[in-house]
């Protein structure tokens, strides 16, 4: 129940111990085929290069960064949280000149912010984080990206804790680029990084004047590989590709909107218990996570004793707040195999009697009853 | 038996179907310390900074490229099939003036060639491929480390086929910087690149004037979460992780030597097998690897087809030749768990089966008595 990586359901733990096969093989190509159309339905995209990065999310958003921007692009990065700030780094490591649009930790990028930054410089993209796993906060994106494409600009989209767990319309918002991980909503082991990149994104990567900084990552290079072409790039990571094969058939197999519901409904039980416990959640009300829950520490307790203690007696692991969050804010992860009601009532009895023993004063009960 | 992904070992399969925990989990720090102290082992080396990078190979050798390359800076490679190839275009994208030290695929780089080139430039390091996985040489690097060091260059060496199956001493012969992957002679899946650096790279690394373009693969950044502050940079694939413990546990506990004869022993089985069907190996006499083994497509044979043949009817997987070799060679990999004196045997039947087949004379009783 931390911020990931979630727990990963039996079936996809199986198919992990399949025997390999090669990275070229006609079976594991046909596989290639399969993720990258189940990847287009869980993105809500036609985009044709859809496919995971051989690497973790942090290489997916390094894939979009070094593919879009050449030295000296101006960009416009909303930075609400930790990956907000990472946005920053990497693109600066690409020579980016980048305009920050800054909110405070917890709450949203609101649109407004970015249409005044817009008439400050004439920048190649904007980029957000959808849903900020350093806060808990998810940003809505669809006017950000109307007001990029207004001036020009691609738009480009962190999904890594969103995609699986609320709606990621990749099309419908015309997100230009978008990326995501393997180990938060869709319950598959950390390993791969989902994107995908519109006509025009790959357009902007094929008209580069210079190289893609890094051979890896280099989207004119990957889509010989992940396109018809089948030209060997790198060794694909083929057990992580069975697993998130599986992972993705069991996602579809469940249906986009009953899994958003059911990451919905926990969210809620969770926060009414917790509220009957006298505690709250840490993000901006209306733009609550569902699949990660920032919990407000309450004065007098000892943040790092109450983790250590849910995973030492309890075998609960949450995670703790990064940067100006530290100490502050529990992070508790409902997302994927994780967000069940099950889970809810198992975590908010081990919360509420560590509280006890500390000597708060706490209707478990109410609470449990307010969980549903 | 192509050139890798290598076959799994039971028990190493099952290691990946254990449950996830995070990536800042006590029992997961406690066994990146024991996957630091067995790839310390494997690579013969007491360098602290010695742990798999979260990418493939490929991602290994760009991780060495990136952290000790500065735009500008000389450096020198060796070019003699499609991973020295494959560095150049590394290090130019990193900036790099590159002297490229080339030889025909199929032969080894020449200490005195790379003697000739240090009198020619002074580069920051220098790099040479240990096994070429598209030729089947392995270029002995003792003398080319020392001579690099003369020339106060850093020593960079790709080990992604040799590591696991012949002798590679990192700290004997003072390699600066090496790479490799888990999917070799190391028989885990592909998806991690295990990296060491000396203390002298690390000390390049940190001295930089500017910031690394890889974020990614920095390893200033990557050393706080390997090293003993844990600070989180990115989710580590913990799967990948699990299984490459166990393959190390494997490999050391069959002993170095004991797993190097090994592929000796089936190497030259091999060998003696196709010379007695009249087939020859492809790489340079002298200098052949025992895990990959080039083998020279007889005139008037079709190449494509019998391995296509060799899959469909046999279950047997081979590689293509790359490059200039490709339709010249097949690639026959007997790689860590592949490396076996069955699949020789069952390799030289099948191979022999289908050459009688298109109405070439084998004595197939003969090949494989001669392969023991």
């Amino acid at each position: 129940m931390g911020p990931g990586p979630s727990n990963v359901a039996p079936s996809v733990l199986q198919a992990m111990s399949r025997p390999l096969v090669g990275h070229l093989d006609p079976a594991f190509v046909q596989m290639m085929e399969e993720i990258k159309g189940m990847l287009r339905g869980v993105f809500q995209t036609q985009n044709e290069m859809t496919f995971p990065v051989s690497g973790t999310g942090s290489a997916g958003m390094e894939f979009c960064f070094v593919n879009l921007i050449e030295p000296g692009d101006e960009v416009v990065v909303g930075v609400n949280g930790v990956f907000g700030t990472r946005m920053v780094e990497v693109a600066e490591r690409c020579g980016a000149k980048v305009t920050k649009v800054e909110a405070p930790w917890g709450r949203i990028i609101e649109p407004q912010q970015i249409a005044d930054a817009l008439k400050q410089c004439r920048p190649k993209l904007v980029a957000v984080v959808h849903a900020e796993t350093s806060t808990g906060v998810l940003t809505p994106v669809e006017e950000i990206a109307r007001l990029a494409h207004e001036a020009a600009a691609l738009f480009v989209l962190d999904t890594v804790t969103s995609l699986g767990g609320c709606s990621v319309k990749i099309d419908a918002w015309q997100v230009d680029a978008v990326y995501s991980g393997t180990q938060k909503c869709l319950s598959c082991p950390p390993g791969l990084a989902p994107v995908s990149l519109s006509k025009r994104a790959l357009e902007t990567a094929a008209r580069r004047k210079r190289k893609v900084q890094s051979w890896y990552l280099d989207v004119n290079l990957l889509s010989s590989y992940w396109g018809q072409e089948r030209v060997y790039h790198h060794t694909a990571p083929i057990t992580m590709n069975y697993a998130l094969h599986e992972a993705l058939r069991l996602t579809l197999e469940e249906g986009l909107e009953n899994r958003f519901r059911r990451h919905q409904q926990n969210h809620e039980s969770l926060k009414s218990g917790l509220a009957a416990m006298g505690l709250r959640l840490a993000a901006q009300e209306g733009h609550q996570l569902w699949q990660l829950n920032t919990v407000t520490v309450p004065d007098g307790v000892d943040e790092a004793a109450v983790r250590k203690r849910l995973l030492s007696d309890f075998n609960i692991e949450i995670g703790a707040g990064l940067g100006p969050l530290k100490g502050k804010i529990w992070r508790v992860g409902l997302m994927g195999e994780t967000s069940t009601k099950e889970n809810v009532k198992t975590f908010l009895r081990a919360l509420g009697q560590i509280l006890k023993d500390s000597g708060r004063k706490v209707d478990l009960e109410a609470a449990l009853a307010a969980a549903g």
